[in-house]
């Protein structure tokens, strides 16, 4: 799988972390089953072990904002740090999951007793609140089928699979999450993905969504460009 | 000034964070001046002693996303955790400024000495974030108005003067400013605003706007209850 600046970065940030947290217990979930969420809320730390998590935000009124699928090596729940626990956010295993968990006040206590785990979890924090701010960014400037595209490519490079052909094998991606993702309807998502499909960016088959990268990045780069000659 | 949960959260997070930090040096910087930008960069953490100071994400076309407005006893310049700082972040002050700056590497070497600093910061980090994702979600769910107000509710709250009839007023904050903060154009805001003068959630006067901030919450949290009504 190609790498690139984002994931890499974010890797090697949580490789810091993984190398000062001790082990601890492993807890397996089984597809779909909810790891916390507002009726239970969560006071931990959890490291994926294997499989992916999906965390979402749940708005006032009860809908979902897919905010991040985190994969193995990488941690969530860093909500346990505030001292009144937001109870908005749900973490969900999207395939069979496997974790290791730290209660938040011996994840302070480590923290104190091991200087450089200190460390680690501020660049992991600090990342994670660029990727949020990059979002607010796309948000606040792109509309959907730029913030599709966009999200296509980072969801490819952190999820997907490098296949022979040179196209990126991301599943199981659907696009009631793509569009929990968005901010937007499933409906709006399938048109885009549809005219997506024509213009050659990516294919379909029973195995998931083939995803041509390159050719979806030029886009989206050439159209920034002609945006910001536009702007000068 | 009416305190919130979010604002005063905030608040006693900040204020963890400074019991813990040595005094350091003082810069003062002047009305528009930027403290660090894509063309400067910047390894250092900041406190603001006095005044605000604007923290923007500059975007691919050069276009400007406001993230937040960081005020007396507050910090900022988390992105210097990152080991390849993002160069897309501007912080410029919006009226004259009184700074204390920690360089990164001195910062990292203090909480491996001062544990609770690094417990501090990591609440502190964790807030941002919280603040950020509930901006995503705003953005992934809700349209323009909805925004508007929210930005404008939750702005009076941090920024603002309580007065004596009840009102919050809240100055220096040009619609400008609230374009690039709620993700649309100038002219759109001014509609809006104009809208919700009439509508009798605000007044303007030379010496600011002033927000009726009950009677605007109040319409924000009754639209979300019929959503959440509609949605069962």
């Amino acid at each position: 799988m190609a790498s690139s600046t984002t994931s890499s970065a974010l890797y090697s940030r949580t490789e810091d972390v993984l190398a000062h947290l001790p082990v601890s217990g492993t807890t397996k979930y089984g597809k779909g089953a909810t790891i916390y969420g507002p009726e239970t809320g969560s006071n931990s730390i959890y490291l994926v072990v294997g499989g992916k998590v999906a965390i979402s935000q749940v708005a006032d009124d009860g809908s979902e904002v897919l905010l991040e699928i985190v994969r193995p090596d990488e941690l969530f729940g860093e909500t346990a740090f505030l001292d009144r626990p937001r109870r908005s956010e749900r973490a969900m295993a999207i395939e069979k999951v496997k974790l290791m968990t730290w209660a938040i006040s011996d994840m302070e206590d480590l923290v104190t007793k091991r200087p450089r785990l200190a460390v680690a979890l501020l660049q992991f924090l600090a990342n994670r609140n660029a990727v949020f701010t990059k979002r607010i960014e796309s948000f606040a400037t792109e509309k959907v089928e730029r913030r599709l595209a966009r999200s296509l490519l980072r969801f490819s490079e952190r999820l997907g699979s490098l296949e022979e052909d040179g196209s990126v094998r991301m599943t199981p991606f659907t696009h009631e999450m793509l569009s929990r993702y968005v901010g937007t309807t499933r409906e709006v998502v399938t048109e885009y993905m549809n005219r997506f499909r024509k213009q050659g960016y990516l294919n379909y088959s029973r195995d998931g969504i083939f995803l041509h990268r390159d050719a979806l990045s030029d886009w989206l780069n050439k159209r920034a460009l002609a945006a910001a000659e536009k702007s000068n």
